[in-house]
Parts: structure tokens; sequence; C-alpha cells
């Protein structure tokens, strides 16, 4: 019963996030489902991330996902990028509904990539598809090196891997190539970045990976 | 629909926790569900409980709960502490059915402090009782201090919160004042606890903490 009520509640879920997914496409959108813990660091990599794709000419656009608050959405609004909040109110995910109510919310039209921050949460997004061309994990150092290990799904569904905090890697005992073994471990061909949000290390790669995935490369 | 079975799925786990509950309080065990997101030092701070427990003749057996492997029941019985691994596969969090059925590889009779360590997750978890007398609520300080807000639900239950990874605190914008507002905010009374199990700052509010609320005092 309850594994039925499971199963339903997923094909409904596809049949949305398909809808959202031609929808985007059909605009020529990049969308990218950020998902990680709670503090891995996905809020100030998007800062950064916007603002160097803004100096590339590129037009970005986000889609905040938290339990409560709309601190996430004031922080993207303020790197002047359009952002609209979900609020959960307990929930542990963002599903497909709930990011097709928000999409009219915002300038797709005037959009290259649309940004998606996830719930923090290193489990239950993986298991739902919003629409999006790729799932990006993040996992940051202070996490430790065992994650991908005990934390599979995410890494196995994922598009990419990044490896945030990298300026705190010599506070921690992260191992970086173990990490990456593991990954690759269940999932091959995973691109795995390192890099930090404050200093800028490796946020080259990263926007090299971004960009050859977008359909319109400069507007600057 | 969907709301009705997930009321009958928290109704059963409910009636299963008060069992667990009363077998854990009739035996003198104190059961504490240590709840944060992935690699907040939940695993650590354990490790080095465990040991400053050991030296004041206190006896623990630890749960361990993860997706997958059996990593973290090796890193505890390592110390010397007798440990159950629980493999969700998959899921997000702990039920109360799970704790039930590993109860018995336990020697709950010779322990005093039993600690079960939920699946890293600073959402669902919050959401079923174990039967455990107080859930502790993790947040490390690479995390950030937004997180009480953002995630409140965990903060509203816990019977207290640990502030992790102090000795990084200089190397993060963690304002340690505002996350205990936050807290405080939600949950009046919450005692809130910083600290590091790598250099042990912290750690003898914690122990104390603990040593208030277990029955048996000593046994060296």
């Amino acid at each position: 019963m309850q594994v039925k009520v499971y199963q339903d509640v997923l094909d409904a879920n596809d049949r949305i996030a398909a809808l959202n997914r031609v929808r985007l496409e059909s605009l020529g959108l990049l969308t990218l489902n950020l998902i990680g813990s709670p503090g891995c660091g996905k809020t100030s990599l998007l800062e950064r991330t916007l603002q160097e794709l803004k100096a590339a000419g590129i037009r970005c656009g986000v889609i905040e996902g938290d339990l409560e608050t709309s601190r996430d959405a004031e922080r993207i609004s303020a790197c002047g990028v359009p952002a609209v909040q979900i609020n959960t109110k307990g929930g542990c995910h963002l599903d497909a509904a709930s990011v097709q109510r928000v999409l009219d919310d915002l300038p797709l039209t005037e959009m290259d990539v649309l940004f998606i921050e996830n719930v923090g949460n290193l489990v239950c997004p993986a298991g739902f598809d919003l629409g999006e061309a790729g799932k990006v994990v993040v996992l940051s150092v202070t996490e430790g090196d065992d994650k991908p290990s005990k934390y599979p799904v995410i890494f196995r569904k994922a598009s990419a891997a990044l490896i945030t905090k990298s300026d705190l890697l010599s506070h921690t005992d992260f191992n970086v190539d173990a990490a990456q073994r593991d990954m690759r471990a269940v999932n091959p061909p995973l691109p795995v970045m390192l890099l930090s949000a404050r200093t800028g290390d490796g946020i080259a790669e990263w926007m090299g990976w971004i960009l050859a995935r977008t359909r319109r490369r400069s507007h600057g």
C-alpha cells in the first residue's frame, strides 16, 4: 500500500517534470538542479557563478528551495538576477509541481540558464525529477570524503559533481582522490571539479562545463 | 489520499517508538538520537564522546544509520563500543521499526547510554520518533549560521543543540551568537553547546549534559 502510493507520487511527479522539461528546452534554457547537504555552499557557489556568467554575457535565473525563509532568494536578487523562492514548509525536497508553479514568475524568454537550488539534503532530492537538463551534486570538503560511498544515489544520478570549499582543504582530513574514486565507482563518467567560491580556484573549469552546455553562448 | 497515508505511516511509527521507549527506559538506558547533515561531524563527535564516557565509567552502545556501507559502525567498534549498523538502502531517515529490529543485537542490560546516529539529513529524521529520550541536533560551523532559520523543525524538536567543528570557526563567517539566537527563536529553552571533537574544546559541557541525564553515574 505504502509502496504503491509512493510509486503513484513518483509517476505523477515524472509527468509534470516531463512538461517542465519540454517547456524549458523549447525556450533554449539550460536547467541545472543543484543538490547537496545544508551548508555545503550551494548559495555561495551560485552567487559566484552568477557573477561570472553575467560577465560572460549569459543571462540567468534562479529558483531557490528551502523549508522556510526567503534568505537565499534575497541573496541571489542582490546579485541582480531574477530569483523566486519556494518554501516547502517542512518538505525535504522540491518536486516538479512546485517548480511548475513558479516558472511563470521568471522571465524565461530572457534567460539562458536556470539554476534550481534544491532543499539542503543529500538524500531525498535525488529521487525527484524537476525537468532539469542535469543534476549537479555539491559536496564540501568539510563534510568528509566518505560521503559518496555512504550516500551513493545522488552521485549515481548526477551529471557533474562539485567539491566545494577547497580553501578549507588543508584544515580537514578530506582526501580528494578518495572522494573522486568513490564517486566514479558509482558513476564512472562523472566529471568531478574541485573549487572554492571564496577564492575562485577551480571556478573556470566549472564555467567551462556550463558554457559548453548553453545553446546561446554570448549576449555580452 | 497521500496525506492520509503519510499520517498512517507516522501513527504506526509512533506506536513502535512507544514500545522502544518503554523497553529502553525500563532498562535505565538514556537514549539519544543524533540528527544533523551529512558530514556535520556526528561520528567524530561520537568517537570522542565514547572515549570520555568510558573514562567516566559509563557503558555505551551505538546504532548507526546510513544509506549504505558499515563504515561508521566499524569506526565505533574500533573504540571498543558495541555498535550495529542499519543500512536504509536509499531511505532518508531511521524509523522506529528499523531500530526495534536491531535492539536485540546490542547488550542492552550492560549499557547506560544508547546513541542512535541517524542518517545524515537535517530534515526528514526530525519527523520520526525512534523511542529516544531526546533528540540532539548537530550543526557544524562550516554549514553556516543561517541553518536554524532555514531548517527550523529539528531545532524546535531538539533537547540539545551542538555546534561542532569550533576549531574551524576562524576560517568561516559563522556567527555563533546569530545561530544561537535563531535556535532560541524557535525553541527558547534549547541548550546550545559549541565544541570541537578534534581539540576537545567544549566537550566537558557536553559530557556534563549527558551525565546529568544518566541514571547510573559510575561503573569505573
